[in-house]
């Protein structure tokens, strides 16, 4: 349902921008789609490709900062 | 030196911050130095269990919202 305050899909959301705030901390500063699902799966979850490359492209450019602030 | 600002201890300290911000999205919330050891290890990072177990130590209890605004 639209306009629903959805929080799974908050936390799911939160994931990649910790892993993809990981990879940026660790030098990386482009981390493609496999990184993520490297860093993701560290800690035993499984991630869809497709879910992080649409992610990945929302994140790619923001700053260390914009990305802890907004996600 | 004390006082100085010290840039690549901000990225260090920062680095452990996603990875246990990563852990607590995972449901993990009380994640061990082996926990963020894997995770950091998965962007090809080695770090020191002590230097681990002292940042778990400061991070833990802190609830995520914390962990983002404060670190």
């Amino acid at each position: 349902m639209k306009g629903v305050f959805n929080f799974s899909h908050i936390i799911f959301r939160m994931r990649y921008v910790a892993a993809y705030l990981l990879a940026a901390l660790s030098g990386n500063n482009s981390p493609s789609a496999d990184d993520l699902k490297k860093i993701i799966g560290s800690v035993g979850i499984d991630c869809e490709a497709d879910k992080i490359t649409k992610i990945i492209g929302e994140l790619k450019g923001k700053n260390i900062e914009e990305l802890i602030t907004k996600g």
